[in-house]
């Protein structure tokens, strides 16, 4: 463990990899007082997820990034296997966004044999993602919750990108009473509009080109959702222009109510949310009405 | 808050209603350096849950007894309604055995509108209580895990009366890294061999006068068992004793490996489990092997 510590050079992260070495690692920092701040990641890090650690480190003393790619958040045929992993790039990525401690548990750690208990969430988790992913929030609540109970930060960052993610965590920490703040942050975008995605690395250049068409139908829906218009009728002109632009199936485009995912009321704060399959790839995007 | 911290006479631990007020507390120990183990019951309290008590003052510094009668670990037509509640006879009790505070939920915190996350438990859930009860570890995993978030305690500290309880609790704090230590104690009993418990009160005194022959029967089963006789014939015979004594009706006599409630083998740790209604009463009884 000390080994593990002592070979980290300059301002490089420090990886810890035991259960052990973190609580350790945290309580060192509680006894001088800091504050602590984790930013949950499947690694292939880009400038996204950078922008959550420097968010992270105006919340908090301390980052802790940690990068476990959960196999129970994705169903068998979905794209595990293949999903990018490069945990140097990604430490030296951390390294110029501030981070302090990368949280790098194997599957031996999160799920031993025997293991038997899950959480499942119901309300913010019901409909959109879970209606194509039925496995999905239930591996994200488990191991959100893991990964709250090793670090037991102050504070947790999120992206916006995930939204419905988001919320069902925020649901889980009210609805258990963890003793944390969830902080969700605006999600960050290349110049033409397309949310950054480690999964955009699956695109060709031809479906990249094609790809800022999600943000921008979504756009077009949120403000005719704004001007009054029907949240169906705004939403399936938003669905058929993602249709026209090349993309193979729209799995949904929904507007709902920002806070509850439930349904849309012109003048509360609302969200446009779409999921939508590019050749092979499943991409997701949401934006503000 | 204030108010309801000043009231409190002599000895008596200090009432808490608020979540507000419980961190409060909780921060004013932790910065005192103090450690808190947390004592859960339902109320209606008698020497047994003090047994808890006083085993937790010998673990941390600050004892937290919560009285919370959670209405999801009972199915419709159980007894939440009649379930004995006293909570000023059950705070007169605790100041005897050295409780500091009490955590006193309501239902309107536990379980607000719109609530929707519950954890799930398999393994050493599957079977016994849940083949006659199969709402009840839900109910169960859920409350205790708020109840840990909510104190956030060190140590905390269950009967092994409800020793599957014991086990699925701890197979959640392992199975999430809940970073607190369970500590399981032994069954308070009567004189008779009867284990205490708020629902001997139900008991008529024809009934209460056959309650001790369950224990007496699994203890036998145990004896069986440890010389080596099948488990399946050791545990009919138990059943066929607490039938034969007057009980209505067995729901289970069972033989199974103390840590994992898996098969039993000879020579390793076992436990005898049972469940048996005298009357409209449901006790519960188990002895190691």
């Amino acid at each position: 463990m000390a080994a593990s510590l002592s070979r980290t050079p300059g301002n490089a992260p420090k990886p810890i990899r035991t259960l052990k070495a973190l609580r350790q690692t945290i309580r060192g920092c509680r006894s001088d007082g800091e504050t602590i701040a984790l930013v949950p990641t499947m690694g292939a890090l880009h400038d996204g997820h950078l922008a959550l650690v420097r968010l992270a480190k105006t919340k908090a003393d301390r980052a802790v990034v940690s990068i476990y790619v959960n196999p129970k958040q994705f169903a068998p045929h979905e794209d595990f296997g293949r999903y990018p992993r490069d945990e140097a790039g990604d430490r030296a990525k951390l390294a110029t966004a501030g981070a302090d401690f990368v949280w790098l548990p194997d599957t031996a750690l999160m799920y031993p044999d025997a293991f038997a208990t899950r959480i499942v969430a119901e309300g913010a988790a019901l409909g959109l993602e879970t209606d194509f992913r039925p496995h999905f929030f239930g591996g994200v609540t488990t191991v959100v919750a893991k990964l709250f109970n090793q670090v037991t930060p102050d504070f947790a960052i999120f992206g916006e990108k995930d939204f419905q993610q988001l919320a069902v965590i925020r649901q889980m920490v009210r609805d258990l009473d963890m003793p944390l703040s969830i902080v969700g942050a605006p999600t960050t975008r290349e110049r033409d509009g397309l949310a950054l995605s480690s999964r955009n690395a699956y695109l060709s250049a031809a479906e990249r080109a094609i790809a800022p068409t999600l943000n921008r139908a979504i756009r077009e829906a949120a403000a005719r959702a704004k001007s009054g218009q029907r949240p169906d009728g705004a939403a399936a002109a938003a669905a058929a222009t993602i249709g026209a632009a090349g993309f193979a199936s729209v799995d949904y485009v929904a507007i709902r109510d920002a806070a509850t995912l439930g349904p849309y009321a012109t003048g509360r704060p609302g969200r446009v949310l779409a999921a939508a399959w590019l050749g092979k790839t499943r991409l997701i995007d949401n934006v503000k009405i």
